[in-house]
């Protein structure tokens, strides 16, 4: 294949994770890949930016077709830093977020290192793919997750329509062979019910571990990607980035009048 | 006043800044506070949670109406320690996030920890107030931000319509007597331009300084949020947190049939 296009990858595990390996397989597959990847574990950081620290860039392995680096920050200072710095004057074609260890389905999306990256991506005009495999094991078996990526990124390179801006695809524990295909999703309503562990330290002071689980506010919608998750279907959302509760507008006017 | 509301506030310029003293000063006027503020600048946390550190507590004053503490977490850390663990069986009225010692318009509502905490106290349907003050120094007038945030407060609190969940509440830099008064916003679209300052250590080692500028896509928009900051406004965004892109969604379908 001609090596047209050139795909920036990006993660929020860290450039030594195996989801990191995978998405760059991914990517491989439709040209030159330049990746820049937080060099620490930056999972549930979100949209954030690092203004009160200075970055470091470390190059980790440069072929022909692969380049990986590693930067000493967020997710978002990735894309940031490789779109206003590192290939500034370069036509990016695709961005590729992932493959996470862990579901960024339903309102994860909003605490994901990884759609954090993948959405600011697309504030740039970049087309811009997250990939999570709902296994969170370091371990986790990446085949199915590399399968339906593939898939994905042929049809969005592929397709003559517009390209779709933002895309968060969550892929289910399951063989290849046993999923039943992709489903368009919009997002599961429900939130984190947290509990916090409290520990004592050998001198005596409390200290706290955050935990929870997600608290599926609609089952049973078969249009959510929960719903579709469970269901043994890859979960494809379209993103946007307008947070405007348009249809609260009016009230509040009468609210605040 | 009697004393019968409890005000939950936090922020993310930590518990020393001079806009958390601000907001805790707005929420007195309401009822009880009580505050759980990171104890260093968690400026740009966005929604960012703590997921591989531990979280300890501090107490930093206590009296009968406004007991103060911090958390060495990010904003949402905060809430999600209140909300879920020290506050966990009462009910708390409002939530105040800020003020913040700048901007949060626009798309920074995205990369905010002050709007982050926000947006995580509506999770809990708890209704969320986010004040942000557009001078963004650390000795900042907070007048016109404590004024005007009285004033939305209260209208929130005695409205006979059900209470918005979250909002996004932005303060330019004028007195109190040149604001020309609230208006109701919807997110300017934008997005930030970054440069990259390099610098070089005593060493000879390179590194990086994240900078930039915002990007207003639609200056003259007299309905966004930028354009009445700009105008002389208060500008409030009801806030929504389904990014789900419906308008897509069916031609996602075509694409990735």
């Amino acid at each position: 294949m001609v090596n047209e296009k050139l795909i920036f990858v990006t993660n929020d595990d860290s450039y030594a994770s195996k989801g990191f390996k995978a998405a760059i397989e991914v990517a491989r597959r439709f040209g030159k890949v330049i990746a820049i990847a937080p060099d620490t574990v930056q999972s549930g950081k979100s949209q954030a930016i690092t203004l009160f620290d200075m970055l470091r860039l470390r190059e980790i392995s440069k072929s022909e077709d692969v380049e990986v680096y590693s930067l000493n920050g967020t997710p978002v200072d990735c894309v940031k830093f490789a779109l206003d710095y590192f290939l500034k004057d370069r036509k990016i074609d695709l961005m590729i977020s992932g493959i996470n260890h862990g579901a960024n389905s339903a309102v994860n999306v909003l605490y994901s290192g990884t759609m954090g990256a993948a959405i600011e991506a697309a504030f740039y005009g970049i087309p811009s793919i997250g990939l999570s495999n709902l296994d969170h094991s370091d371990d986790a078996d990446f085949e199915a997750s590399i399968e339906y990526g593939t898939r994905i990124v042929r049809s969005v390179v592929e397709s003559a329509h517009p390209t779709p801006l933002c895309l968060n695809v969550n892929i289910p524990i399951l063989p290849v062979e046993q999923i039943k295909g992709i489903k368009i999703c919009r997002q599961t309503r429900g939130y984190w019910k947290d509990e916090f562990y409290k520990r004592t330290d050998p001198y005596g002071r409390d200290y706290y571990w955050l935990t929870g689980g997600f608290d599926n506010l609609e089952p049973d919608a078969e249009d959510s990607d929960e719903w579709a998750l469970k269901s043994g279907y890859v979960a494809v959302v379209p993103i946007q980035v307008d947070l405007t509760a348009y249809s609260q507008m009016e009230q509040l006017r009468e609210i605040l009048k």
